[in-house]
């Protein structure tokens, strides 16, 4: 069953820009790794701080493995100091089926 | 920019497959349908009641479109007495960029 994962991360004031520039970086190291099929970033209308992000994996473990891409810790180390707190866990879901994976 | 929908259904106890099933048949509806790329059905670990549907469309105005689609209509006057509650509102992203749509 393929993985789905909703994150939400919040900048601090003045920084959600950057946030999501890092995290558009992300995608596309991301992009070729094992078992991706989707990796976009988000915001919400009126919402001047946060940057969400969902992923679909193949499973779990590819989405974990991701971690691991040459370049990802690097921009999880820039991303951190301009984050508003520690980063919420994410919404895992188990994807039954549909269209577009 | 592209237009993402997190919904979340409730449905009343011993009705999620149930549930789940209407809305794969809706995803068969809206597949082909414009600005549609994706409209996935799943399910949280250890919750036997809530069904989640994750859409992107290249619009809001794609999506609120969709639900005129030939059947969805029908669907949807199914689905309601499988819920425990009316549905709550979605949460609406604007994509920023991304991969896999």
């Amino acid at each position: 069953m393929k993985y789905l994962l909703n994150g939400k991360l919040t900048a601090r004031p003045g920084h959600q820009d950057a946030l999501a520039e890092i995290l558009l970086e992300a995608s596309k190291l991301v992009a070729s790794a094992r078992g991706c099929h989707l990796y976009v970033i988000g915001k919400e209308k009126n919402d001047s701080q946060s940057v969400y992000v969902t992923e679909i994996w193949d499973s779990k473990e590819d989405h974990d493995n991701s971690l691991k891409v040459a370049g990802v810790r690097e921009l999880i180390t820039q991303a951190m100091p301009l984050l508003d707190g520690p980063p919420a866990k994410g919404q895992e879901l188990e994807i039954i089926g549909g269209v577009g994976v």
